[in-house]
């Protein structure tokens, strides 16, 4: 089909769909490993994902349990999954029933939203956080009102009762995905019960909070606040993104409306086994879920004094197992830092797709020691590539230009000396190592080495770039000859 | 909470949830398995589910595929499912992009309707079927017009331009769940140029037809009809019920917006190993589903004619792998049957949530040859139970009503001679064996025996009659001492 025939077919289907499904476009997520693995070949270390890096907990066992399932493959799931809403409401501290168990957590976030929401209904939705929810409320066809997650993070009254008697529902991540952000239980029961009061329901997604404090959940509140609905996630506390296994919390009555619409058998029996197993285990014995919150924070405490270490990296403070990073002032967009990345074998989230974040911020999930230091070391690594690929970039943009130049209106300008030939803002050769140009190898703050060109401005001189620009034009940029270059040029020089 | 408060909140509640949810009651489904074994502690044979009774194939390989996967659980799985939609195009003679992987089968009906169906659309929906369209339908705001199904499968003329014109959609199982039935690939062909000129979809579950006639599937017209959308199903033709994977197949424009509409990774890495195994085999091999279908065919035209000869079951022709039988004349209806089975160790499906069936209809599933024999002679079985069930209540109703009668209104009446005492409509003692009485055991057309006392008139006698129910009153129905008023009221007489 040609393109503008798949156009028009594009159009004219349109017509025909749900009004409010129109315009939907699918969330980006991290996690890609399996994309890269088939692009690639190269299995990649992936920091875009945000699991308990110290998880799955006892591989063995678990692949003990599934076997143990697939004995019975031809059996229908029991649909009331008694067994598993039993091991989470034990693991959660509430009922049975106020357990609803889900296909991870973003089936629960629809499952919520079709329960509640009708057309028009406003939602409030801090931003910026996960973009499930605010795909959830436009299908429904309720309409979001941003707030700035800051506001509620600072002060939860930010949410005035107008707000909330206008809004159908409030949804917060807690803590808060993308920014690692924590609001306290004291806020969150004050905000219960104003919820409660206007009519209006709280749903907390919960999923990071086995890795953050457990004794924050809001779960015991549930039975006496109908207006209260939690979401909660295996994935991401025991490392099982391939089971895709969650639950909501809810008052009995609540959980019943969603019960009764959630599609029969949306747990299968794997996912139902391997999640009343970690739950039974983990509530009998936390000793896992607690080392892996000391480790957390031991590793993200050092990630963060160590990411802050980079020159244009801001790390957001974090109370969980991922951190933001603001890296406006890093040179690279956070696209161009993700591919760099991913080069060398990270995968890292960029954060453009989340409201508010724009191109100026990353992701980084804490891992072990080991991989945490590598991924500092690679970020520092993707730097000197960035340097390469400027300079490349350099060489292009004079051979289009074919004169020198002086950029007076660059905000730097000068950044060497009055009257400095601006062609090659990035130099070509970087990096020569070459210390007679004033070049010098230095140990960065976080213990590797980068080579500076700080005190080398040579390339800067008129006569000397006009002299590299008209040896570029000859050789027609190729710059397998940048060696020669640098021989017939530069080198006479020091 | 005590009930009267619990309506209270029930009541409260319903106010603030979403107005096309608020009646949604579950569909009742078949295979409890589960339940069952959970509630008696012994495993029943069930002919409640029907799956390919030869599936699944080749456990063992199963087995390994699953514990390959494991591997990386702690990765996300692809949440493009490239390989999982290879599988199911292949399988299904489209492309990659025509498919749209699914969490079963019933996640695909509900994200069919939630991408296409705005509120108030009408759905035209043939009766009976399959109950979670009609779900789906309602939750998505829409408004199902039922049809007879009959109707659709003897002329799909039945559905008129006019009713096309009004619809948004058009909903068809084939073959149908209960009945069977199967609509011809012309037949559909016809209905499917139809509802393109009147822009109407057509959805079509296919999700049996693998075990009836895969020729007749309607996957090649997608592409030129972007107005027929497909359902598949794995569950079914390969008897994997605790692996929920489904899939479906629509012109790419369709299959666009549904993927991007559906949950993320909304098929976990097990069911997208196993689904890509099953078809990738099956595809290269397909002797497994040919040999399935002719020994299907063979016990379903096995088990018809002997289900045929249990006076009072009347099975409805089926094309696929299981049998919906009329019981109207039986004497118990559906409810009773299956529970009467049940406790005979056997599930069958009730159709009396399916609409238009009332309890007047149960549904079996074809099984291996042995099995379905032991379906039969547990119906027979069932018959002897409810004869003693029925002579129970018999003394129960005697009792209460403390005196012997003739019931001159009953339509039997007289149904041994006239002036006969109907007191005790179904004999106490019923099966006595003892031929004295002129009773026989009688060797009945599907081959079992049971016991007959349609010669016996004993108990309709008015003076056995008064005696029997003094003796009863004595004992204050002490259904343990019927042997003692044998012996001293029947025995004398023989």
């Amino acid at each position: 089909m040609n393109s503008d025939l798949l156009f028009i077919t594009v159009m004219y289907i349109d017509k025909f769909i749900r009004k409010t499904a129109v315009d939907i476009e699918p969330c980006v997520h991290g996690g890609r490993i399996v994309r890269e693995l088939r692009k690639s070949g190269v299995k990649p270390l992936d920091f875009s994902a945000n699991c308990n890096p110290f998880g799955p907990p006892d591989k063995e066992k678990l692949k003990l349990v599934i076997n143990k399932t697939l004995k019975n493959i031809d059996w229908y799931p029991d649909n009331e999954y008694i067994d598993l809403r039993t091991a989470a409401a034990r693991f959660s501290g509430v009922e049975l029933e106020n357990i609803i168990p889900s296909n991870g957590s973003s089936e629960l976030i629809r499952l919520i939203m079709q329960t509640i929401l009708d057309n028009g209904d406003m939602v409030i939705l801090p931003q910026p956080t996960f973009g499930e929810y605010e795909l959830s409320i436009r299908l429904s066809g309720a309409v979001p009102e941003y707030i700035k997650y800051e506001a509620v993070y600072r002060d939860s009254g930010t949410i005035t009762d107008d707000m909330l008697n206008r809004s159908k529902l409030v949804i917060i991540c807690n803590p808060n995905n993308p920014t690692g952000t924590f609001i306290s239980k004291t806020d969150l029961e004050i905000l219960a019960k104003r919820c409660q009061e206007c009519e209006t329901f709280l749903v907390i997604d919960e999923a990071f909070i086995e890795l953050c404090d457990p004794s924050s959940s809001m779960s015991t509140y549930v039975n006496n606040n109908p207006f209260l609905i939690l979401i909660r996630s295996l994935t991401k506390i025991f490392t099982i993104p391939g089971i895709r296994i969650g639950y909501g919390i809810a008052h009995r009555e609540i959980a019943s409306k969603m019960n009764n619409l959630r599609i029969p058998w949306n747990v299968g029996s794997v996912p139902a086994a391997v999640g009343t197993w970690l739950m039974d285990t983990h509530y009998k014995n936390p000793a896992f879920l607690e080392q892996s919150r000391e480790l957390i924070n031991i590793e993200r405490d050092w990630l963060i004094k160590n990411l802050g270490l980079i020159r244009g990296f801001d790390p957001v403070p974090s109370s969980t197992n991922f951190i933001l990073i603001n890296i406006h002032d890093f040179g690279m967009d956070s696209v161009m830092i993700t591919r760099c990345m991913q080069q060398l074998g990270i995968l890292i989230r960029d954060c453009s797709s989340f409201r508010r974040l724009d191109q100026d911020y990353i992701r980084v999930a804490v891992r072990s020691h080991k991989e945490n230091q590598q991924l500092i070391d690679t970020f520092s690594k993707s730097m000197e590539l960035w340097g390469k690929y400027l300079a490349k970039k350099s060489i292009h943009e004079a051979l289009q230009r074919g004169k020198t130049f002086s950029n007076t209106d660059c905000e730097y300008y000068p950044c060497h000396f009055e009257g400095q030939d601006c062609t090659f803002c990035f130099c070509p050769f970087y990096p020569c190592e070459d210390e007679r140009t004033k070049g010098e190898m230095i140990t960065r703050s976080t213990g590797d080495q980068i080579w500076s060109c700080m005190d080398c401005d040579l390339l800067h001189r008129p006569d000397v770039a006009k002299a590299v620009l008209e040896e570029l034009i000859n050789c027609e940029g190729n710059i397998r000859d940048l060696k020669k270059i640098w021989k017939k040029v530069v080198e006479p020089l020091l």
